[in-house]
């Protein structure tokens, strides 16, 4: 039994954590951390709750969550986590930053985000279905959601050095912009609706990519496109790959199989998945199209962005940083319809 | 041709207003006020109305807008409408006032709304369906959203002195709450979810009752309870009444078809109302169901929320007041599906 | 550990027992029937198990379902679960029966399905907050998914023997009509609407006023009123509760925290319910407010219509029925947002 | 003023041609055939319409609807249009035709639709933005809903001879599948999720490839996916465009406003394009990013499928064929929020 505490618990990340980690038979949620809410209920803001949960947000000192957990997630924003981790490393404490902080190396952070790195430190890049060393590591950078999706979906061809050009259009629901009311969010504005955004300059273009080339080095370029869709949880990624040299399903299908042996998680489906499949649980659906007449393949994956393409996430790589079974505590299926 | 100004343009109902009002071949748009958005393109804001309108918003004077504006729509929000109203009125200038401020008795306002009255004046209650002293006036205060499908719906029962007591049970879209994004209008929030709220004290019961009391004077009490469903227009009422005896269908439909006699935009149809027959349109739909087994009448009403909850009758109002055709600009079926 | 068998395991009812029954610990999912997909794959229909089950549809007979299963769901149309029932009981097997047929008094079905009742046996009411007796017996009737929000958000009141009227208007997610798709469920139809339908005709009205009958028998009449909403999960009922006497808050909430002691399943909340809190669970969240005015309460009820409403439970008396523990496969938080 | 008919008036398509001609000061809907719903009112159907409209359905030959009509819409399946059409022409009789039949080279045509071309004619591609000799014409064939979108959003580009390569990643309301209820529009089935289907294959892309071709015959390919998204009207589309130079908006911006000069239904706007500014409208609005890094450009254009992807359209080229005001009948905003 370790005890967990989670830093910034009052948003959707934090909230989702603490729906899956409820259901962890190794865990305690010892403390989740509000400066805005401290002294209330956590049940007040996640109402959902009620009845499984009897904590108050804390406005917590590191140095006293630090003592008193033995795993933190640190699910603040983008900029501010960096002020929090290094302070909480060291002394056998694991943490799993869900922030962009330390996912991306530094300089191509600095000129993503356009802010200096105060503190850079070498962390795990959190998607370990491409990063066996999370195994047992004490410090790890969760992937972002619309990478989380990306990468899975065109991993297996980057790593088999295939790929020639590839543009991401990805389709998410609105819960990944947050719990907090937006224009964006307004129900009228999002209903019935459909919204492109950064059509050419969405930041995780910079974390896919990186990606990508981890895994081909002679991968020089990619592209990304995300929307916002009437939809509160998942992310539809249409991956169109643009191969080296024309490809049949039976050169792809076995690359995939391979590939994705033994990966819990992904679950490979003759069809195109769908959002539904998916909703509320980790995996990652992919099925895929070979255009006959192009060097095109069309890829498609489907994730729930909050459980997948955050907490549950870091949940599967707390539980390989812990030496627990990689689908403790997030080992259900999705629920439907 | 007339000069027409609305006072609060930004907002859902002035948008509303002017979609309306460009297709009305008797009125010029001539201003539109806002205070925080003076200067810039009214599209900029509604810009489904691009192509349409070429209008700033202004920071208007009252005495200014009188003296450019034959007609003017006061769309802001309760409370500040009577600072205003009174500087509009005399010498010809027709006003209609789409907030609270003067729809109640003054008594009535006050206990309601919590508020002193600065300065109370007689205003024709702008539901034309039972108020035909609009015609001509110059002074209209137009009813709430709830209100108009609420009256409505029980209104020929009342007139006929058959109702014991009412519930009206209302399912509204979120538009009705405004254009400004709150926790309640969040996507996640309101999507897949049903939000019943001031179960019982909700203000716009008094505007309901003062209206069926006039109607039936030995009506003594009704009961209001208002939800909000993930749609963005439309309000369904759902009218349980207890009529003082058992009645039939053939009682009932005769009261509805004489009170509704020439009321062009009440439909009463067979079968039950749903929103999307009278979506962006001013129509009220009306059907009902007779319990056989008790003197009970389910009433249903489906009206949206912006037109004929708002905009639409506001245009309706002031057709009446110009001696127009009430149904100047109106006559435009829903947008389904 | 027990097997169990779904007949009719192709629906929404169907689907979520299996998805439910797979996190129950002493649980077997041992047979799900279906003549029409005998031999297909269950995760072909349940895309959202895929990797849990490994099963297929069968086409199978009576004595061999019983012979196989400890205990039995009964997942089929109201009218054929009578041909089926009678089969399955006697040594020892329990059944759980979803339909209609054993849920009233032989007559009463009678007149409300308009079918002469084939084999009329006594079935434990399967409500368990109401009916202890559940627990030890074989043959549960499973309550409808609009009796089990309504009867709970009234019970009390009805059990003191205070309630004078109750009308229910209730507001169904969509997913209450079936997997098939019909007029109503096409997705145009549906959005950004709201249908009522049975205004006063609805057969579940039966089934709620039996039992709040049985808790108070001076209780005579009841209405009910449904609506589907835009959703695909949960059912909101507002309960518009006239009392004999005009009543404080102070002098209820002690009526319902002493009815629902230990009714694990049974939050009473402060503020207003709704579905997204309860999502995915087999809570019944109740709230309410007085009319300070009126001898008039408006109760508010929010479960999930597959889980609370319908195989969550089932899975309930399930337990009950096999001495586990009540919660056992069902104390899962809500999904949300 | 002309009589004007439509053969296959019960869909989608057949009811939105006649909310948009009602308001056509030129036209009188003369007859509206459906062998299903022959001498029912057309109002049964389409609810929206009751209190504009008192005509039936009939069931006529195609010699009778030629005598009594001056423009007759063809508005049945793809295959069926050819038995129907040139029975129509001829006379003075424009025929519109809303099926694929007669958008294609016979040739492309039979390969894509799998059909022998019964009865091959020369038809006007109805795009009248791209086919000015749609003026005067007495054969139109329609665009189809995603080539209408994806067709404008790139025209500029290929009439400038400077696309190298083109995907098309289009999303679309659920209402382009049709009024009848299948599966993928079940509302459990469409609700928060996203479908993307015929990733590589879909039949529009023939469409779209004519008709860029034919703007510029070197460009030798394009790719189109299609998805569905939970909106009732609408179409997205993304555009990615590789040019065969790296440009800017400096080179690209004057290109799309001389190549869309004076076209009224084409609105140019600054930011992204979304449905919610077109719906019930027959615009397309357009607006663009250029990838600095790339020699890329996406290009997001908006139209309802409904209106400017359908029946919006034919009444456009109606206009045209008949002389009429391009504008006539079309000139109205969209319905937001």
């Amino acid at each position: 039994m370790i005890n967990v505490g989670i830093i910034g618990g009052s948003g959707y990340t934090g909230g989702e954590l603490m729906r899956l980690l409820l259901k962890h038979p190794q865990v305690n949620i010892e403390a989740a951390t509000s400066r805005r809410l401290a002294g209330k209920d956590v049940c007040d803001t996640h109402k959902h709750l009620r009845g499984f949960l009897d904590l108050k947000f804390e406005d917590l000192q590191t140095k006293e969550i630090k003592k008193r957990c033995d795993v933190i997630f640190v699910a603040v924003p983008h900029g501010t986590s960096m002020d929090i981790v290094p302070k909480l490393l060291g002394e056998d404490t694991k943490v799993i930053d869900l922030s962009a902080d330390y996912r991306l190396e530094k300089s191509v952070f600095e000129e993503v985000y356009g802010i200096k790195h105060k503190s850079p430190l070498d962390a795990a890049f959190g998607l370990v279905e491409l990063h066996p060393e999370v195994a047992g590591g004490s410090f790890v950078a969760n992937p972002g959601c619309y990478p989380t999706g990306a990468i899975l979906s065109a991993a297996p061809l980057a790593a088999a050095g295939l790929i020639d050009y590839v543009i991401f259009d990805s389709k998410s629901g609105i819960s990944g912009a947050g719990a907090k009311a937006t224009e964006t969010s307004h129900y009228p504005n999002m209903a019935e609706n459909i919204q492109a955004y950064k059509l050419t300059t969405h930041r995780h273009r910079a974390e896919i990519f990186q990606e990508l080339n981890r895994l081909d080095r002679t991968l020089l370029n990619i592209s990304f496109t995300p929307h916002v869709i009437p939809s509160v949880r998942g992310i539809l990624t249409t991956a169109h790959i643009f191969t080296k040299d024309v490809m049949s399903i039976d050169d792809i299908m076995p690359l995939y199989l391979d590939f994705y042996k033994e990966k819990q998680f992904i679950r490979l489906i003759e069809g195109i998945p769908s959002l539904s499949a998916v909703r509320g649980s980790n995996f990652c659906d992919i099925g895929f199209e070979v255009d006959a007449n192009n060097n095109r393949i069309v890829v498609v994956s489907a994730i729930d962005n909050l459980v997948k393409g955050a907490s549950g996430q870091a949940i599967q790589n707390m539980n390989l940083m812990c030496g627990f079974d990689e689908k403790e505590g997030l080992w259900t299926p999705a629920t439907a319809p």
